[in-house]
């Protein structure tokens, strides 16, 4: 039996959508034990199956403008923290919330603890690759603001393993954001890490990719620091919603001509929608931690909760954490030697 | 009369694109000299008015794939070198060219020359502000891999004067490109840039912007270094193109139904790609040198050449490289004593 560790509490909808999204993927999944951390009262309203459910009350919990460390080190009860502390303590196998980003990263490094020998765990999503199934794992998306050549190795070795094992993908092609192809190109993080990353015997590096080929597929994992992939996430999700405003906005200035076009359009639409949505991929995981650790968006429904508690199981089932363990133990041993 | 060193044979289009956005500009600027480098039999065959155009012939120039550095140093009588060395001899007050991005910042900085007191010029384009009129400077787009606190404190100073200057935006606000909105956030470099620019009085800064809201307008001038700087713009271009071509794909699997969904709603899509594109705001400019120096895309049509030209006049008759000049003078006058 797998147990995840939820919290209840975080998130805009919580905890309703987030007790929904549990309801959802319990049908799938009978071999999950859910423990829900927060409000019995509250939670209990949205339990319409007991079976597998445990309900681990608190009445504290982090909110979403509460300063990380902090929050972590003073709200002891908080239905996040002790959802931390379960997975510390081997009580739970993963944990799983929709609140506080950096509360989060905070109670997977400081209550988790890393994986030894990865110096800074990565934040990593799988972003769409558009018109084609699939996508592409990108870390780190900022858990860091400034990261060593080092790190960025790491991430190639985690993505790569990710890719793999969770999204069974052969020998992933590893790409190095940067601001050119050509292999002389970057700045003297990305120079370095391209040295590093192509002498990593371990992971299949194709070298240099470019942040205007990424939504095309140019890579299955692209490696960067955790200030640049937080700007070209961000700016991702920032284009298209302006493009989508905007052509909604477009479509009613041009009145019923463009009401009509609108409608004939509609499944059009939704599809380009559909495609930019990755919560069907999962979460975000902050990887490089001694157990899954893993948010999904504050404004998260009860659908992408499922998707993540699929992504959860898959991760627990393909045993990548513990292989992660022996991999960087060996790491370690060799370069004691 | 101003002077305007055109590489008439830069870009894919070359030059028959190029001469004709000149004889689209002249119409408009007959206080304008359009120098034209290249071959003449090929230059003369788009002059369909010879009035205020000189041809300076050359055999040579630079390819797309040449190497910037070596390029500039080896061809010594290419049409950009000779157009650089115009506007170095004072022969031209500005030089335009569609060629080759990374020979054009190299004749920039080793031919015409850095501004005194300016470290790294920085490559500045206007973006556009979705949904609205007007747009917003970012820069350094790439011109720089790596950049230090003091850069990004000169990219405001200079942004800001141009878009008050060139723009006519009263009161600047200049935003730091940022990974989050607090004060406290950010990198070695953007927390150390803070301090500068807020401790800076001739402009108005107005703290850290997120990459999400940069299409909404959350600044007038964006400050960042080259690396975010060309990953943010190539992470825009990338999403913007990449929807598009996947709204009409949609569209095509829609069949009848898609295509009259499509020819009413032809207006609001027109709409959408007109707000993307910012060819109308000019090329960029590297920004810090002592005339302008300024770059379209390499598959620029004469419209786009044309606008260029009017930014290029507009630059010129505001006198703001000269204003540059005494600004940093004074600047420098200061730190001595």
């Amino acid at each position: 039996m797998m147990k995840i560790a939820v919290d209840a509490m975080g998130g805009d909808n919580a905890p309703k959508a987030i007790v929904e999204g549990v309801m959802l993927a319990k049908k799938d999944f009978p071999d999950i034990e859910f423990q829900l951390y927060g409000k019995e009262a509250e939670i209990k309203k949205y339990v319409t199956d007991e079976n597998n459910v445990r309900i681990i009350h608190t009445d504290e919990k982090i909110n979403s403008d509460d300063e990380p460390v902090k929050a972590i080190r003073r709200k002891k009860q908080a239905s996040m923290v002790l959802a931390a502390q379960a997975v510390k303590n081997g009580e739970a196998d993963a944990i799983f919330s929709a609140g506080n980003t950096g509360a989060l990263l905070a109670a997977g490094l400081f209550i988790v603890g890393r994986i030894k020998g990865i110096e800074r765990p990565g934040l990593m999503s799988t972003l769409p690759v558009m018109g084609k199934d699939g996508g592409f794992d990108m870390l780190d998306l900022g858990a860091n603001a400034d990261n060593k050549p080092e790190h960025l190795l790491q991430y190639g070795i985690l993505g790569s393993f990710y890719a793999k094992q969770v999204r069974g993908i052969d020998n992933p092609r590893v790409g190095l954001l940067n601001n050119g192809t050509e292999e002389t190109k970057g700045s003297e993080l990305t120079k370095k890490a391209f040295e590093l990353l192509k002498g990593e015997a371990t992971i299949n590096f194709i070298g240099n990719v470019e942040a205007r080929e990424l939504l095309n597929g140019a890579a299955d994992v692209v490696v960067t620091d955790g200030f640049t992939g937080n700007a070209v996430l961000k700016t991702i999700e920032g284009t298209a919603l302006n493009m989508m405003a905007l052509l909604k906005e477009s479509i009613l200035a041009e009145g019923f001509k463009g009401k009509m076009g609108a409608l004939l359009l509609k499944d059009g639409l939704r599809n380009l929608k559909n495609e930019m949505d990755y919560a069907k991929y999962g979460g975000a995981v902050l990887f490089g931690l001694k157990a899954p650790v893993i948010k999904t968006h504050g404004a998260t429904g009860p659908e992408a909760v499922s998707y993540t508690i699929r992504q959860i199981h898959t991760m627990l089932k393909s045993d990548i954490v513990p292989q992660l363990v022996a991999q960087f133990d060996a790491r370690e041993e060799k370069k004691a030697n």
